[in-house]
């Protein structure tokens, strides 16, 4: 099993047994939405209960036609017969990867996924860290030599990914660092893909936004879904735009549709349908959605930062990137670890992301945070001050103290080993 | 792509096109249950519509126990922790087929997506012909001879495939065969997936059923789903049940499904968890359907043999693979074309199915001939006499016309090559 995943799985696990030995864990580890589904869209679902055909491989023409027009809108002029559909952006990640073949560059850190679906058909990913104080994007003079160095071992190199905005980092890459690596990709003849299932949640709507499609619509493909802006993770539905003119991508990438998944849900295309022709309503959930999680999480960092670590702002999603280096507690698994175990906060540690083991960075998810039922969640999703709901105060309260903690232990301790730690009682 | 979807996808696509352009076209080449969604399900779904949580990869913990209890009814007793649910059985065999890795034995001829899969993950199929009579399962004898003779060239064979009943031939494998098989997969050390998805659709439910499963507990892993008998298709969920003590096949196939689709939509889970656990009102819909299937099939095969072809009778599902080499025009591609072209029946030929190309067999798929609308198609579903309907009447007249015409024909243009008859106005 890939190291990324059985970390993420064992992360998760763990939690899940400490909740149910009744510790108080606050589950940061999970990148789920944490929010309930808009009516509408249940509404939808249930008028289209009737749909049980299989439907087309690249889906229903109608959603492929909604999905070009939310594209278009964003100013992408999108022909609806180059969007192909899938239940969830992940499978259609996938299928591009075993479409497009060859080995892929990747942020280092990235989503846990790109590496080990990389795995899974026969790729070696290339980890090239991001500019300094960016996410989601190689730094594109890495890219060069890194690619060149592959090459002439005679590696096949064919693509290279983007997360805009990123998980796990929160950041998101530059229009200038977007422009270069553009630039990079046409010189070293690299299919770009752009994962944007995180665009809708740039938390200030006037930052600027540049997909490599923008500028390199021949190269380029851009996937999304609902997981993250309307929190339809479960319902398992995204959306790719193929390159400009790349029939043959399209084609090899439909052929794997439908040896491996077929179609979505032939319900969930429908409501996806209304999804992504963005009728007030919609547009209006996600920007509640966007200013929930970007007052949270900027929330979290203050207290990251207060507590000593050194974490970047996070400029879209509900994921911080914290790095711990000033404990001298070890690697990410260490931190992680520490975190769970003294004071109960389930972290994901950076190596799941490809970053160095060494590093003491982890990688916190705040959308957990908004509440236990959907009650809780709706309430955090319209209210004016979600912070001040006695559950998120608590949640804040429980991170707040465990991280004051951490620090005046690492500095009692000094740099003792994690061993002299374990005794002391959780929460003590 | 792979030369069988590409046949399949080409085959249907000329059907549409045919259609929309106003020809009159039996469609027999898709293999879709063409009945309406029992209203319970459509229930169940809308009464889990708020749920968007991504949930557990191997499916919901209630999903898995139906599922378990499905099979245990069928006296093959299952812990529900060795179910896995995924977005369709497709996904799952795909799975399956990347976890277990080597080489695979496939019945020839068999479903088109079992070699098409086997390319994707570079497995290479190894064909073996049903012994005669049969369907679904190769003939254990030469497996026997095929395994040893691909393992002396230093190929790596793990697993035999299993279709019970088949598509396409809509028999179903003796017990003895089955026994044999099973015998000969303990010998070579070989996996075997046993696709049962039609396995509530045998039409004589007193015919003796044999699951490898029943023999080998230990090396057989059992896929089904609801597309056909509940004629969920467009829903996409299956659910997989892995051999006891497999821990580690079921590891793998958990982080491929993580990696790859996550989890059937989360509302669709609910329902399917209602259709496994096999109340009255389901087990009766599904008995309406295996008798309209059985009633419309084995019609549709008298039709054949009247006009000539050599056609096994059908054991379960809605499917024929009768062969026209009585006609002497040529093998599967030839004779799908003139059917399409002259006749207006559109088949696949048995060649997508991994037959040889010269035999002048095709797959007719009967259950498209239920009606356009839902309500001609629950009609046909509660008819004591479906066959009288006028919509199924006249696909029945179109069909025998058809095959008259091809038969008489051939006798009249004796053995004159193709060409001969492309300039006849069709259905003249």
């Amino acid at each position: 099993m890939n190291v990324t995943l059985s970390a993420t799985l064992a992360a998760n696990e763990d939690i899940e047994r400490r909740r149910r030995a009744g510790e108080r864990v606050l589950h940061l580890a999970f990148g789920e939405a944490g929010l309930p589904v808009h009516p509408a869209l249940r509404h939808k679902l249930v008028a289209a209960s009737d749909r049980n055909g299989y439907g087309p491989v690249a889906g229903a023409a109608e959603l492929r036609e909604a999905a070009a027009g939310y594209w278009t809108r964003r100013g992408l002029i999108t022909e609806p017969d180059r969007v192909v559909c899938g239940p969830g952006s992940k499978p259609l990640l996938y299928g591009l990867l075993l479409a497009i073949g060859g080995d892929i560059v990747l942020p280092m850190p990235s989503w846990v996924s790109y590496a080990a679906q990389a795995d899974l058909v026969g790729s070696r990913p290339i980890l090239v860290p991001s500019p300094p104080g960016e996410g989601g994007a190689p730094d594109p003079d890495r890219v060069v030599s890194a690619v060149l160095h592959a090459r002439a071992q005679g590696r096949t190199v064919r693509s290279v990914l983007v997360t805009l905005p990123d998980n796990p980092t929160g950041r998101l890459a530059s229009p200038r660092t977007i422009g270069r690596l553009v630039e990079v990709a046409r010189e070293l003849d690299l299919v770009i893909i752009s994962d944007e299932i995180y665009r809708d949640l740039v938390h200030d709507v006037t930052t600027p936004f540049l997909s490599p499609a923008d500028l390199a619509p021949e190269r380029t493909v851009i996937t999304t879904g609902l997981s993250k802006s309307l929190a339809l993770g479960g319902w398992r539905i995204g959306v790719a735009r193929l390159p400009e003119g790349a029939r043959g991508l399209l084609d090899k990438v439909l052929a794997i549709a439908s040896e491996i998944w077929s179609a979505p849900a032939a319900p969930v295309q429908q409501a996806a349908t209304y999804a992504f022709s963005e009728p007030a309503e919609l547009v209006e959930r996600v920007a509640q959605s966007r200013r929930l999680h970007g007052v949270v999480v900027n929330a979290v960092h203050a207290v990251f930062v207060e507590a000593g670590a050194s974490v970047p702002a996070p400029q879209g999603g509900f994921y911080l990137y914290p790095d711990f280096g000033y404990l001298g507690v070890g690697g990410s698994a260490e931190v992680a670890k520490l975190l769970i175990e003294d004071h109960g906060i389930g972290v994901l540690p950076g190596h799941a992301f490809g970053d160095d083991l060494s590093a003491a960075r982890v990688r916190v998810a705040t959308s957990l945070m908004y509440g236990e039922s959907q009650e809780e969640r709706m309430a955090a999703l319209t209210s004016p001050d979600p912070l001040s709901l006695p559950w998120i105060a608590a949640n804040m309260e429980h991170l707040s103290r465990g991280l004051h903690d951490l620090s005046a232990q690492r500095k009692t301790a000094g740099r003792t080993p994690r061993r002299a730690l374990v005794a002391t009682p959780a929460h003590s």
